[in-house]
């Protein structure tokens, strides 16, 4: 049975392509949806992905990920820099966690530098745009190959 | 066509007029709201208002706002400290953003000192009572007029 | 007529049991509520449930006990360090408020050693396992005896 | 008898008009004053204004106003960051203090970020260029209504 | 043989129901230790208490609880804050420890809010008044069942 | 001849006597002035005193007591926690200087916990009333003597 | 009859006299409590006098001394630095406390810049040598006239 | 003409697979180049890979390839850290500069935490392993294409 | 016509070659200011001369120096290390500033190794004695030429 | 007449060979001090051994070797991080004193990296094991031969 | 004799007229070295340059000037904020030390605020352009002459 | 066949006996290193010894001990305080290392107090002079013995 990753995407990353573009770029977050789904079948692999604004809904679906998903790519946003509560659910998954942000957040303001999200990840890659997730996807292939 | 302004309340501002009436005032927010509608009308401004506990909510609200309303004015509550997802939010808003607090927050503990809003916000208006409200649709009144 | 207390637990309690079990040991929420309505029965009071990985529902419920619940038990998880809203909500609430952890957070990462509700809870019960939920509760019992 | 507000500018104000105008405004410290002459007078109170560089001056004013000024508005420019002799005069003056900034100080250096008069001062308006005055002339009025 | 523990009360303790009654209530240190012995008694257990104003008198005191206590409640008073030295005789013990604060230690004075008894002991209990003893006997019970 | 010390007063300090009275009493400055001549009378020393809320105008009056005045007491106020100009003033005088402070600075805000004058003061006396000036004088007729 | 007050000195002040006398001066902790005793006497108290370097040993003295001693003059030398558990015993007595350094220690290492006794003293008097001591009995006779 | 890149490695980096595996993985260095020339290849690029431990050397290096290399992608070992010479000079140079660590620098000692040299790169790979160069390689492809 | 420069002198710069001539030298302000002529003189420059140990002063002179001088040669003394009025005068001139100390004040207490004052100027020369002065003057001739 | 010297160890060190062995290892105290005697014994020196839990103990021993003991070997245990009044005794102390501790403290708990006794020790040796008495003996052997 | 000064040059000068030429002039390091010849033969000095981008060549080339060179000029780059090595090797060296940067490094980032060097160095020149190195030239030329 | 250890001095240390005699003594670096050849001989050892001004030479020196030297002594001068890379070569190095300082680095300024090195090293050997590396060897022979 085909293997299948989870791409979850936090807040104000539904705006992709809209917001601030010289940062983030003009692909449109559904773009990148589809390129997941590609990038992943190609790595033969099934690509579920949820974006949300609300912490309580990126909870529930890491917890949601436990024993389905065999493989988490999550560009937090925002959240990365807050959240204790998505570092936790983290922590209860068993899988390999990929973290993904389109601009390099080392560059932008300091309170963007330091992301709790790493604690748990393990890889962060930063500033490759939204060629980010192929990466990432990618890796979680090579890790759960 | 009138334009219309959203005024934007955070958590625990529905207990207006319940909660520490010393600090915030008796009035409640329906109160405050109506007066807001007031105000703006008497600047030939519509005014939509909403209040949530949920900062995913909020968020929603903002990022709904683009190019529908002509400016905001909000009261993120605690999330004022907190949320950077908010701020990431109003940056992809493109008009005019008041800031208000009913209570002055710089005499309050140090951890209300400091506001991630306030990095995006045009001002800040913070313990002149429900009267902030008003002065901040004036305010953007003028911005926008 | 029976006074109620509310039992509330935050983000990733409804893990209990099957996370880290090495440090939250093997119970489930479901057991420890079942425990709780025991203890709080045993003291003469009922006693409501809630878990949630909404911040912003939680402080929808401890709205909700202003005027109704003679009591709250919180275990705010990982909201206990981020949340000055939840603070907020709980400082407009009338009765006592016993926070709750099951682990010892003092010897955790640095950053589980603030909270944000101690500065309004009557007590703070730590590292008892999920013991310490039948102390709160037998603590509230003599509070409000 | 009409009763009177003291209007108190502190150093480079004087420049107003002149200096930076892209973030204070093209109106000068003479156009600001008469306007806010005019807006007191429409709240039935004298105002009287004054503009000083020296930290000394401006403490004088203070204490004159003490049991003759209904009310003060000061924009205490850069001396709000440093001055804790403002303070203790202001501590000593008995009336409503509000604190004007013409540009949102939270927005610039992190020296900016903070004031020692807002301690002291019922309210904080910062941003809203020079009709802060107004709103602070209108709040003053409210308050000693 | 019945099984003993040792309840171990820090600087300033033996003035309990004397100093600060609004803080830690009005029952006398002798007091306090009698319902612990009962407390104990109920679950099967001795109970030793000594309480002393001096650093190296507690520190002996753990020492000699090494190989013949089962368990030690302490409420370190003033030294939780600023004593490594209880801290390195209390990693010599070899039971469990439970550390109990009156007062609820995170409301009050900044230094008051970390313990370095606190890194050593299973569990924290502060803020309970005295009942946080009953807790911390019942707890050492659970432990050592 | 009659050697001559000087009694400096900083900020607010001509307020004395009216101004936050629980804090500093109810003298007025006069009165101080009037006591420390006759404390400086009794130990056979002429005293000349000044008051100034401009910082220049204080350092103007140290250095003119350079080679002219056999000591310094001085109050400060607000100037202590944040004058290096009257610090460098002080390190050019040759005599001794005594930092009074009417109230525990202390026990106050922490702002006030410092002083740059007390890095050149050879004694530092604060909470002692108007009797800290008394105190200064005897102090600095013992070390001229 | 008589009242008495407490001159209590802290560690390594047996050594006044012989440790450091370019900091301490010459003369012998004898020599000082004597003249302690001249100046009470002088103001119609008794003073009895005490020296430990013994943390524990100040705090049972000054538990002793409620109830007892009409006031507390204390050194306390290092545990100044320290000792919250002296700060605590200081808390519980009810009468007038004058905190005395020999040296004037804003002038020395940093870590001597601050004091857990001066939270809670009346006055602290720091660098008039033992000079220091007279002046701080001479307050607490006037504090209890 | 074929382009070429530059694949730098810092201090310690020529001990890979034979330091810290668990951490590193066993690949050694010429491993890793020769797989960088195989993925440059297939962008279509020439690949020039240096090593040294000798912050100077990686200086020399980066400046050389000012004019000739069409991008830099560089693990700059502990460097990273501590280099502000090695900022510069990627500063001075006009191409694209990807950063990769091999681990995921973010889950280890705090002062491994920030680099300067992410103030410069366009992204930042961390805990990819080796596979962190090829996206480096394939994402300096995208940035050149 | 002849241009002119301001050089600006702050609190207690009167007293050169009188206060700690081991570090400040000899010569007095005087001296200097002639030699300031004659430097300038040499640049076909006027050179106006200023100190007070007034910040107010010394604002009013920078801001009097808008239009008219071509440059300002400023030793703020210690008014360079609190000062942000200075600052904001300073920003409101439109001609080169060059900042000079005396003495090298990196080597000095930690407090004067940040000035506000070389926010803004264009270059800063520190320990130079009072030759820094003819540095500054020729730098200014440099740039203005 | 042979000299000697002091060993003084600190709290907790009488538990040597028991507490946490795989750090300190399995010589006892006594163990330890028998063979300090014998290096001493072959250097030419008497060496008198002291160990307590109490800090006050410790200071007794220190001022009571003033005049009489030729050097003093301490490992101050916990105290080094937290006692000044230990320093303050030592700086009391005319001959040289060696610090030893038996681990790395530099590897354990930030909070145990530094030493107030550090300050006033000519050297300072830790995790040589017990062998360190051996070498600090032998270097106060060579310092004052 | 001609006595001889040493100009040192750290990282990345060598760039030095390419390299962001808005920040440091259009000048080669050929150019600035041929003018500091001209600028010492004019004051009867010889004059060495050296560069290098390698913190040790540094460091050899101050031990080198012992004893030969009258005096050192040194541009330290960025090796100024983190090289304590080349503090220590001047601080070994016994002639003048002159310290320059081409920009003001006090505009720029806050890692760039502070130096090493400058606590050995004579004096610091920043932002004077390549002219800087003129003036320290000629400062040496004062301070040995 | 006779195992052998290193011996490595950092940046500066060859100018041991020349530089600043008084804190360092006054032996050359030859001397101590054929002390510790003498030493390591007694010991049964060969001794190597190196000692470089470069920080990439003494990594290499490092990484060429691996798998052949028994052990290695340390001094990394300067580089203790802001060497990561030294730290990560010594990390890959698989014998004992111990740290050795001439001076107490403690009692010099707070920069010198931590050391990366030490984080690596088994024992700090700090203020012994260079008796401390007779130390460091017989430690070495005692580990690996």
């Amino acid at each position: 049975m085909t293997r299948s990753i989870l791409v979850l995407n936090g807040p104000n990353l539904n705006l992709l392509g809209e917001r601030e573009p010289q940062i983030y770029g003009a692909e449109t977050l559904a773009d990148v949806e589809a390129r997941c789904r590609d990038v992943a079948a190609s790595a033969g692999l099934a690509c579920r992905c949820l974006q949300s604004n609300h912490e309580g809904a990126l909870i529930d679906a890491i917890q949601a990920a436990r024993g389905t998903e065999a493989g988490i790519v999550i560009n937090p946003g925002a959240y990365s820099h807050t959240s204790i509560a998505i570092l936790d659910a983290l922590s209860a998954y068993e899988g390999p966690v990929i973290e993904v942000h389109i601009s390099n957040i080392h560059k932008r303001e300091s309170f963007r530098h330091t992301s709790y999200v790493s604690r748990r990840a393990e890889a962060v890659i930063a500033g490759c745009g939204t060629e980010g997730y192929d990466f990432a996807i990618r890796r979680i292939a090579t890790l759960i190959a």
